[in-house]
């Protein structure tokens, strides 16, 4: 399938996946919900999405910082899990329950909008993952949702965690790509930045309801090539 | 998109891919015979691309024997094409040339069966290279005969070559699975047989022109779980 001509030279788009492409808060609380009332637990399932994503910077960090070994987020959801336990009353939970409720981050919805985008997008750049999700967990979103990656990049890849620059120059480098012939496409402004930083084109993609009604980024606060609605907007200005 | 219940166990399928899912040797001399035809030579291009391909273990066998780092396969490649130059009078050759040869792998034609088989197994198995092909190279041959690949994994994922054990366990590893939930596909014994002996179920696909007619294996020469005339035979014999 031959490629296009590239806007700006870019000739892949690196997503970031979790908040940016899926809505993990409503669905980690759906699934949540769904494993533990049956077990006749009640509690406020976005609070423990909210929390669990809590644990999130703080895994990852351990591994940044050099104090932890790669390890798969996976892992780290699973330890983040065990931390916030006695928080929610779960601590009676078996191993069984928390290795089924560690894996609803493999079981989360994307935007409305991501599919056709992606599909639309795919027939004139190279697509891949760059995110900080395990290559399994990837490939789950991605069966659930149609995601039609070139390619899983990321952090398994790098065996680092973003916002680490390796992370973004291993996905350029698997793809032969200088990075300015990649971008980066994100909801995160930090994301973005980390990205620029390093010479990748970036885009930024509004998701205003990803913690909670509009508490998402509405627009990016840092200088990026382009800054659209969702996904489908940033089809259109890239004229896929 | 759920999986169905696997035969054997098996959750994932294992692809090689030079000489098992493309036919390297008519597409490798079809792409010499254009670029270098243009420029006025007249080869024997199916030598040259067995001569190429003459160079690929030895090649590999640098990386694997730890005499030099590794290096991705478009290198390797780069590195045997200028080892031929002199035995097929291509010493004046610019660079440029030779790199638009090197990416001659890239642009490899797949059996005629493949890319129907693989739709049929992708909705009862996830599905990957594990190939000594690098990424890029993979996302052409992707692109080019519609591999529906969940992932890309191999030799630039492992950082080895096949048949270093390594390899094949890292992609078990990347899919969170086992070695007997992994099947290895491939049409030649020697990898199914290092697969197998880390506990992969292996599959034998016969390529019987490889080499030229009559040249590839028809049938395996160990040991395997199944021993098929074609990708398309294996998804039946697999209920896909």
């Amino acid at each position: 399938m031959p490629i296009e001509a590239p806007i700006l030279g870019v000739r892949a788009l690196f997503f970031d996946v979790f908040g940016s492409m899926v809505d993990w808060r409503s669905s980690v609380a759906r699934e949540a919900d769904r494993i533990l009332g049956a077990l006749g637990y009640e509690l406020d399932w976005l609070a423990l999405a909210d929390a669990w994503r809590g644990e999130y910077q703080p895994g990852m960090e351990q591994v940044r910082a050099g104090r932890q070994p790669f390890a798969k987020l996976d892992v780290l959801h699973r330890q983040g899990l065990q931390r916030l336990l006695p928080r929610f009353g779960l601590q009676n939970l078996s191993d069984e329950v928390l290795d089924d409720l560690t894996r609803v981050w493999h079981r989360l919805d994307a935007w409305p909008d991501v599919a056709a985008a992606l599909a639309r997008l795919k027939r004139k750049f190279w697509l891949a993952p760059v995110s900080n999700g395990n290559i399994s967990l990837m490939v789950d979103l991605a069966r659930r949702n149609n995601f039609p990656w070139d390619a899983i990049l990321g952090a398994e890849i790098a065996r680092d965690y973003k916002r680490k620059p390796g992370v973004y120059l291993a996905a350029c480098a698997a793809f032969d790509l200088e990075p300015a012939q990649c971008m980066m496409v994100a909801a995160h402004s930090d994301d973005l930045a980390a990205a620029a930083a390093l010479g990748l084109r970036t885009a930024h993609t509004a998701r205003v309801n990803e913690y909670g009604p509009n508490t998402g980024e509405a627009a990016p606060t840092v200088k990026t090539d382009f800054a659209a609605k969702n996904l489908a907007d940033l089809a259109d200005k890239l004229g896929a």
